[in-house]
């Protein structure tokens, strides 16, 4: 991809940078808060499905150092950004490149403890845009409906393992129905723009072939105040740890049912 | 029932009273919550499957004069006790005993603008206490599954008609694959007992036949501060509004998607 078609974004107050389009679909905070949401922990397999550019395996390296990292792309001039974007990291990242509803022997080889994901926001019934750019692949299910992206990555959990999912809010039921009874100890973190306004997103994790009880946690409020005001940052705390800061996405006491 | 097996309970300030057995299930603040979630007006039918002593078709009643209110109600002493606090209330309530999985042919025969519940709360493969009370039958699924009671109300709707049901936070998946595509445009208001808890209670309310996006809402917290002190009541002015005031339950400006 050209150089001047490409913007090297600061992600993690600069810890991290990140090469991307300029044009199409571009990673901002939704891969931040992803990478934030998966407990994993050092010496754990991760696989991230739709992994774009990387950003949410690289923020996720960045927090939690001795991951066996797995990235699937089905767009090749995304995943060889994502190749150069660890590599400049110096981060170990096996970026594979195809599609989750054809899955790559090379992955379907493998299982994980974590999957994660970042899927496509609306059915493509919803949407009308022009399907020629990465933005329109990656806002709509060209590459599989969202049940295509829950099956792929169950199959390649292990018996216990974690899904991770960020998504928007309005696609909650969808992702339930997906899970079906094939996941169970489900928790959701509603991410509200902010106090008492509805969910905007939610992260969603879930264990594979338990059925521990549903949680629906508190939101997490990304902005103080009432409105956006002029000049400055009003990002919560919250939002800044994360975003700045790397800190983990709180999932609660998970022994306080 | 004898008259000391009963007591007598203030609702909403004292502006209704309501017999109910002092053992077994009692009505508290669960069919409050749910009256106020029904947006029913003026000449509109409303069905509440389960009414048990009627304790939330009546609270809506106070909130809602000229409604056409029919309670269905499996046991029959608690519709006999439904029957009597609809007489003493003054209200025209149409309580037909009745199994929601066998529906009676004199509900079977309408549909209505609304229909509300407040199904039991546990799954019965959850449960292991006796079987033998009204508190069992209220908390317990011997009175159908949830996806019974779904069916049972989704049945009765008019199409576009309006179900509005209470839960445990807990069994919001098994909700939402209840409704699978046969409602849309739902809403759900998590009841968190303080700011920055998880979910206890959920509302929940959809349109029969409709696709319109999921919504998920900001909590209503119930209680001001991180933990209950002693002496005097720290329920929240929201809580308090609707509890003690009558008010309604808000779901937000439908139109601001």
């Amino acid at each position: 991809m050209d150089g001047a078609a490409l913007t090297h974004d600061r992600f993690l107050n600069g810890r991290l940078r990140i090469w991307q389009p300029r044009q199409g679909y571009r990673a901002a905070t939704d891969p931040v808060f992803l990478a934030a949401a998966v407990p994993a922990r050092a010496g754990e397999r991760v696989l991230e499905l739709g992994c774009g550019v990387g950003a949410a395996t690289l923020c996720l390296a960045t927090r939690v150092p001795g991951l066996a990292l797995t990235g699937l792309e089905r767009q090749p001039a995304y995943a060889e950004l994502a190749r150069r974007n660890a590599a400049e990291a110096g981060m170990a990242v096996d970026v594979v490149t195809g599609d989750l509803t054809d899955m790559p022997p090379t992955i379907r080889a493998q299982s994980f403890d974590h999957v994660m994901m970042n899927p496509p926001y609306y059915a493509t019934r919803d949407f009308s845009a022009p399907r020629d750019s990465g933005k329109d692949t990656a806002h709509r299910e060209v590459a599989g409906t969202l049940a295509d992206w829950v099956t792929a990555g169950r199959k390649r959990l292990r018996p216990g393992g974690r899904l991770t999912i960020i998504q928007q809010a309005d696609r909650l039921d969808d992702m339930l129905m997906a899970f079906g009874r094939q996941f169970g100890d489900v928790m959701i973190r509603p991410l509200a723009p902010r106090a008492g306004r509805p969910a905007g997103r939610v992260l969603v994790t879930a264990l594979k072939g338990r059925s521990g009880p549903l949680r629906l946690l508190a939101p997490l409020v990304l902005h103080d105040g009432p409105r956006h005001e002029q000049d400055g940052d009003d990002s919560s705390a919250a939002a800044r740890a994360i975003l700045r800061d790397g800190a983990a996405l709180g999932w609660g006491d998970l022994s306080a049912g």
